[in-house]
């Protein structure tokens, strides 16, 4: 089997010969300079994003990481209203990751981006000694332009504003967990992982009045919510019998202790928007395949400022905090 | 001592208190928000890059890997002479790395956007386990804007162009391995990370018949110029006596059976020029700090297609590879 070698990542003719080999082809590169130059970005603002994937094991039921590195930058973009043009890739590869699973992620990574409609348009690799990092880390950063009249932010929402999911909760974050563990769960669980830019497209043709978006990753649905609230200065309540938890993740969740507002999600996103076209951006979302569960799951309130409170499914009501600790490291 | 902990990366409230305590300060963010939105872009073409730095150890002499992969991005903008202006950092941390080691990192981050002011607009955090990283490894991505009539690749290169470097070579990778080592020279060899924006800009007004340009990092003078070759089809030929190799690189390479062509460089340029410009240029060049020992060295013939010849002191003629194997691995 082939294998990784830190020559790789020296810069020389190994490195050269990687880049040629599979990265251009797979990523149709034109050039190799130090930096793409970007055609056809005539107007418009830029929003611009980067994240790092360390999630382990790299591939899991219904994803792996080059996938979710690509869904991950399409996503960020996305929730800020930006149409998402190009990315880039940074590799970090331990010395002696087999060559099979790199072809098999650059792959993922190309099909990806294709189906997002992105263009990954440069990249770097590193290759550390064995020991030195775990097989693979992915760096993904892209660029977007965002189109007249959207303005997406927590600062923008307001009381009285509805609260909208697009989906169900916890599958990234639970299938993960359960093969790095090795544990099945009946009925099985599968990542979200998926580019939310189109139904993102489909929200913003109908409505420009989206006050805030975000895709719940790690620290799931209820840190998200919580920095919204943190953010705008309002009071976010929701309803928990309205939040979709499918009975795969339910059951996991009860198993293994967890919260299923705190799990990461990969495909779904929260919209903070105005009430009056809440009713009309659900049925728009519902169309589309990615949100065909989506409904209104609470509203922002004026005060405590800063909180998220969870009406339970008995009449009672639950502070919800961020995150605390490391409930599931290593998610993405 | 305080320490980075997995929770730091799982998305909640330690990763908040960490961003706003530490990055949101040091880098001045204005929003939290999933992509930074970018102001002011108003037209010219889009430089973009991305580059993820792994060095060890990650504080040397003369710098660090914050200020190195700040630079790095800058520099990488520069070669396509697109002016800096916007960038994202996206670390990946080991559990247990210090926290005093992450501020001094940070803020030397910090330091090194302002003097080379681009702006750092947003960042991602991931920790991985003890034992599953290196300290600390970073990415740097980032976009500039090329201005009107500037056009910098390869294919450009044209026979009879001159061969222009900005400074003495292999400070930067010995420097590190001498740290790494524990060796001390005398002289002692100092990196010589620095941005190189504000020369290439005195450049760029002063002509816009630069070619091709490259900052000779991993794989020296020697891999940066073989690239050049392949990519234009012509071949470059290099003087050896007109390359400036400091006396305490020099002992180190012959200490170390190294080869300075092969060294990492990280604070200078090699131009591909038009000869009727290339003196002009120099003079401009050496005005600058950073381009005090800017020479000539070689020029571009027409063939062999894809060479790079050295013509040595004694009047012999070497080809020049490409950096083969691991010579230096992690020096960026």
């Amino acid at each position: 089997m082939e294998r990784i070698l830190l020559g790789h990542g020296s810069g020389g003719r190994l490195m050269y010969q990687l880049i040629k080999e599979h990265f251009v082809p797979e990523f149709h590169l034109k050039t190799l300079n130090d930096s793409a130059v970007l055609e056809g970005i005539k107007q418009g603002r830029i929003a611009f994003t980067t994240d790092s994937y360390v999630v382990s094991p790299i591939f899991f039921p219904g994803g792996n990481i080059g996938e979710l590195a690509v869904y991950g930058t399409v996503n960020d973009l996305s929730m800020v209203g930006a149409k998402p043009l190009y990315m880039t890739t940074g590799l970090i590869l331990e010395e002696g990751f087999p060559l099979d699973d790199l072809k098999k992620i650059l792959t993922s990574m190309s099909d990806a981006a294709e189906k997002a409609g992105i263009k990954i348009v440069g990249g770097d690799t590193k290759v550390v000694n064995k020991g030195k990092a775990d097989g693979i880390f992915i760096n993904t950063s892209g660029v977007g332009v965002i189109g007249k009249g959207i303005d997406i932010a927590p600062l923008k929402v307001k009381p009285k504003d509805k609260v909208i999911l697009s989906g169900p909760i916890g599958n990234h974050g639970i299938s993960v967990i359960a093969e790095r563990n090795g544990l099945t769960f009946n009925p099985p669980v599968v990542s979200d992982t998926a580019p939310l830019n189109a139904l993102v497209s489909d929200m913003l043709k109908k409505t420009k009045k989206i006050h805030a978006m975000r895709d719940p990753t790690r620290g799931g649905l209820a840190t998200s919510l919580k920095e919204i609230a943190v953010d705008s200065g309002y009071c976010i309540v929701i309803e928990e019998e309205s939040i979709p938890v499918p009975p795969g993740v339910k059951g996991a969740c009860e198993l293994l202790g967890l919260d299923p507002l705190y799990v990461a999600n990969e495909g779904i996103l929260i919209a903070i928007v105005k009430p009056d076209i809440a009713e009309l951006l659900v049925k728009t979302m519902r169309k589309h395949l990615l949100g065909k569960e989506t409904r209104i799951i609470g509203e922002v309130q004026e005060s405590p400022s800063g909180m998220v409170l969870l009406k339970t499914a008995i009449g009672g009501t639950r502070i919800v905090e961020m995150l605390s600790g490391d409930q599931l490291p290593r998610i993405c």
